[in-house]
């Protein structure tokens, strides 16, 4: 009956009930309950915004105990002891252990989309220019500025107006192993006659989230982050669905060693699911002026209080990270299996953010629904819906992703049976 | 300490606390304390997101509720008890009172900038059209949409490209009351030749809470919305600041009896300062794809709860709105007796979204930072800063609204002693 | 037969051809004579290209001695005596004694819109600013840059993508001769939070010759260049059809005394109907790297040997624009006759580029069909066709002039009895 | 002395007076002459608008015909004889015996540049689309929408504002032979999420005469065609500088068998170095309404007139194209012999569109130099001006090829020694 006051109310925007239509109400660590009280394993996740499980008990204990306190909620950018704590924590534990203490934290509205919007206007203004650099599959957000730089069609075309000021890029294998993307943009950057002006920024992410979980290497980044410099053209990386331990290191650009100009982070940042975006920026590059970008959420208090509580309970030592890599051996080997099984289906993606391509269109989709048919809530992604994309939280119990490794290894096998079946028909 | 740690890894765009630079730890209703313990009176109240004040116990009552039944944090747009019960509170108690059942909700990702950006990107596919019209000193948002529709130019350079798709109109009242502004816009869009193309919408601020409280009349809102009809645009309101409750209606445009397009929500929806933003659309322009604007953020539950604990506690009668109808004549008659006792102050605003605009360029200023040393967290704006702007909570007792009036006058007289001085010494 | 040829192969884009229908062969000052031998008398004179007449014997002359002698036709920008003797003639009876010596010269391609362009560009660069202010009722070209600056939607339209980059101000009078619309754009410019910036350039036409022949007085074009160098911003005045003798000066800009950054010249530059079109550009601001703006067609020699015979024959003395005045007058005075003997005709614009405007929708056009029923071209401007345009050669004798507006005033009168014949039957 | 006149009032932007200062007075097919009677040999041409030489003494006969006659000079787009006399010819001589009947013709602004302005903004038209895809060094002109589809970057930062609504796209061998840029395009093209959307048009050189003479084969262009139709783009074919028999056909796309959409035409057209632009339409798109693409020199009958007797006299039969080839079999030997003795150098273009590229910096410059202080006009092309490119009139004898082709011989010899020279002394 509440959904039908949803359905009823709702713009037709909404998508995710669509394929996952249950009346969800609780929720704990890996599960969330629908109102009937039945299970579900929960392999979205918040889309990668809950790391850490749905009410991580660390983290709400805190959010609790700052409620209980009357501690401050919403204050803007004023100073507060939430926040003071929360960067503390984050400059102490995340940033100078590896060897980033030269980066400023911008807080900005509590969306990814904004950090992005951030970063491009602030690349604009540090280097005097005006294009951005994105890439093939990339996925920055949907408001204005930030959907230039991402790749999707349908939401391109949503925007009603032309997108510009971007200049598109191959991400690296997007023409197969064999074509060096690097060396094709640099061909086009250092040739004064090709069309490509130097520009502001580069924009990428290590691991394409919504791109279908193509992945980086080090060595292409290094590459990318030297053109990048040389050009004087800033380097940014989106980290918004690929930060906080998601890929096996709390950035997933870590592994490369590279010092990215600009950092956008947000999703699983507060930990517990609640809206918060940061943008972190070399010092160099911190030519703001005060108040030039705002937004009225920016001091979310409540997820201050959740993050810290994240970093203070997570990021201390590296037990939690050698944990999150062990369950990346475990997620990797059963989706592996599953590929050798079956034509047509491999595996992609790094760390905790894994996936399933399958060359047939529609069958990722099948197999998702039929997931869901059995309690797993698993997701696609990529051109066409073509990628099965695990999000698990990193704190799901072996127990669990087994359990639902081998909901998707059934499901996988019984969307084959099918597409044989309707392969034979016709 | 704590402040130097802010001050040390925050980026230099920070800019409230410039002005108002404590530490803040706790806050209750309508006052804040910094970590000393010190109390100010917040007249600021998160830019207008916390019209119930903070921690209003009702809502953190319902919102730690939610939290030991480990409730739903974050559920992207997947159907929850939560958001069911927030859209049929809003929908029962909100919308079909005021006569606008007809309208549905997009939950858009929990910044009001983003609102913007759909309400764009929505009336220009319902149209087929590119521009917007959008008016003097209006403010929407920063991102690239947004602020191309934002009039303030510091905030417009930001940018670091040009700003475009905008046709900037001049608001009621923008060149003198004896210059009917609505005309001067229908003159440049019944021309074929005038440049002025018909456009998508036309976007406006009932008050506009950035752009020094200037105040659109009921006649005037009317006319627009019969001028957006008869050119086939939609007529965006922006209700970010102005809405639930803030100006004597849960609405700023109720007065006017007009039914807007398009109405964008945010701030003090949630009730509680927590991040959370809506598009309403009346139905006949809902014609979104499933999916085509997204975001991670959009389904905040713990917004959802505090939302509805507001609605449920303060609009199921007309006794809050009363109040606040009651204590914006207190506020306004201070603010009058101020104005009467010095040359060059104005009162300016309409219901509880009141200012002072001072002729003496700095003058606001002054008495914002003198007001601070007094106790009193007040901010200014409008070009060059001239407006004092009063946004208290709702909620606030009258005894602490002539608290802070007169603290607002005392450093008004003394900001005048203060200009005769330097006019003297000049 | 011939005009079959056309109509079969020619693009639908064509118009003119529509509303003049015949063959044209031969042509002789303010004469055009059909294949068949009939005359017509030309108040359009190649839409203000053709100042001198058709054919100007003395032009003639000197073009066909300069093909005899295998003078050079085509030298892209090189150094020719061709051109150095159109600069030294330009420079001495143009330039110098309007104290206008201190302004280079650009060759652009040879069409209006093309110095349009580079001026556009030039202030761009020169500034570093990005938007330029037109105004209402402007044409300036329909290539990119132009278009964006031009008025007329149905144009503006045809670009197939949002026109962006220019700020749209009201002309003179556009919201009657009560409203200073020199103070209407002060205040958008002076306001830091108007939306509008400091423009790289405003550009203006004196007389509005597509527009409707709108005029800018002195006072107001003063008040204008005073306000663009107040600041910063370049003044352009696009002379391209008031140029050349046609207001009644050699540039309609003179009268106001003011000196242009820079000054867009083209139509009856060459004299004899050639493509040639200038940029004039105030020495500061000649900013241009070599080959910035380039085309293969600004060196085109025979349009230079025409344009120094039209230089040397008619503006070394006041004799010529003497004349013009004269022509003026009988003109304007005919014109007002007609007028003063209709309902809703009146008389617009100045010098010999004067009009009849028509309050009734539709009638100018009649009285255009139905003069070149009589042997007389002229075509309409102005929003909804609703002026008759004439631009007679300024060579034109008097008593064509008198035959003209006879014809003129007959149809006139005509279209009165059909529009009250219509009137009566509805 | 004159030349003073120009240097003191012409603007900086002039630039190839800068590598050939002398001051041209005559010409006569292949040779100029300056002032002082000094003879030059003329491989330079009009940058292509002098196919037919100097002063073509069957042009300029029916050039002072027509004028003797007092033919009309200038006639907008009204119907006449001269126009009529064109495009019959132009229709039987040139469009029918290459299939082409079925093209419309629009006369353009007579500037390359108008050309493609008016192809874009009828493709945007046509198709409902936005995106122009436009190839490394390309070059198509310098007004706004021509210039986003340039390639270069010098000239594009001249715009002053962002060029925009264009995607570039990799010319055949940008990337080495090795690479299939028409699998890159159509990779992009084909993914739905790639950011690259299906573009209004294409628009292509067959040989890139700005960016050195780059080559597109048969084949490739047979894809390119075969991809635009597939994907509902049209194709636009820029002749502008390749057309009017420079590559051996009349136009450089014949030999591949396609239809282009839209073909771009100018610089030769008129024959004689007259201004002189048309846009081909393929009949199904000439859906301009009437006068949505206008210009005031559209109607040069002069250069109707010799672009008729230029047709009349050398493609009714198949001897002169013929001869055409014959010279290029010449001078393409002639430059392989100077590549074979030199290293670094390497022979590009085209049937008379010919070049060397030398792959050290600055040396087609030093020959071009060079050539002109013995005589011989030629310019340089390329990104970084890497290649000499040569451009006689194709009506150049065989022994003034080979006289031309003897001083380049001798110059590129003594480039090497200086070059030597340098090296020896660095």
């Amino acid at each position: 009956m509440s959904i039908e006051v949803i359905e009823r109310h709702e713009s037709q925007v909404r998508t995710y009930c669509r394929h996952f239509p249950a009346l969800f109400k609780r929720a704990e660590g890996s599960h969330v309950f629908d109102s009937q009280g039945r299970r579900y394993l929960d392999f979205l996740a918040g889309a990668g915004s809950l790391n850490y499980g749905h009410n991580n008990p660390y983290l709400r204990e805190a959010l609790i105990g700052h409620l209980n306190e009357n501690g401050i909620c919403q204050s803007l950018d004023l100073y507060t002891t939430a926040k003071a704590d929360f960067m503390e924590a984050f400059f102490d534990h995340i940033l100078a252990p590896r060897n980033l203490a030269d980066y400023r934290l911008q807080f900005v509205g509590p969306t990814g989309t904004n950090a992005v919007e951030a970063a491009f206007k602030l690349a604009r203004k540090v280097t005097g220019r005006h294009q951005i650099v994105a890439f093939t599959r990339g996925f920055h957000g949907v408001s204005l500025g930030a959907l230039a730089a991402s790749a999707e069609n349908g939401k391109r075309r949503a925007a009603g107006q032309p997108l510009n000021n971007v200049l598109r890029a191959p991400f690296e294998g997007y023409f197969g192993q064999k074509v060096d993307t690097i060396a094709i943009i640099e061909k086009f950057l250092d040739d004064p006659n090709s069309g490509w002006e130097a520009p502001a920024a580069f924009v990428v992410e290590v691991v394409q989230g919504e791109g279908g979980l193509e992945t980086a290497s080090p060595g292409w980044l290094q590459r990318l982050a030297a053109l990048a410099s040389r050009l004087g053209s800033l380097l940014i990386i989106d980290e918004i669905q690929t930060g906080c331990g998601r890929t096996g290191d709390f950035f997933a650009f870590e592994a490369s060693g590279i010092k990215p100009d600009l950092i956008c982070v947000s999703k699983s940042i507060s930990g517990f699911g609640l809206p918060m975006s940061l943008l972190l920026i070399r010092s160099e590059h911190d030519q703001w002026a005060p108040g030039e970008h705002n937004g009225t959420f920016r001091g979310s208090n409540l997820s201050f209080v959740t993050a810290t509580a994240a970093i203070r309970h997570y990021w201390l030592t590296g037990d939690f990270i050698g944990e999150v890599r062990a369950n990346a051996v475990i997620v990797r080997s059963g989706l592996n299996e599953i590929a050798s099984r079956h034509r047509g289906v491999s595996v992609v993606g790094r760390g905790m953010m894994l996936g399933l391509r399958f060359s047939t269109e529609g069958r990722a989709d099948a197999v998702s629904r039929a997931c869901f048919e059995q309690g797993l809530i698993v997701e696609t992604c990529g051109p066409h819906g073509n990628t099965l994309k695990l999000l698990p939280p990193l704190t799901t119990p072996e127990a669990l992703l087994e359990e639902g490794i081998e909901i998707i290894a059934r499901c996988t096998a019984l969307s084959e049976s099918r597409t044989e079946l309707l392969a034979g028909a016709a």
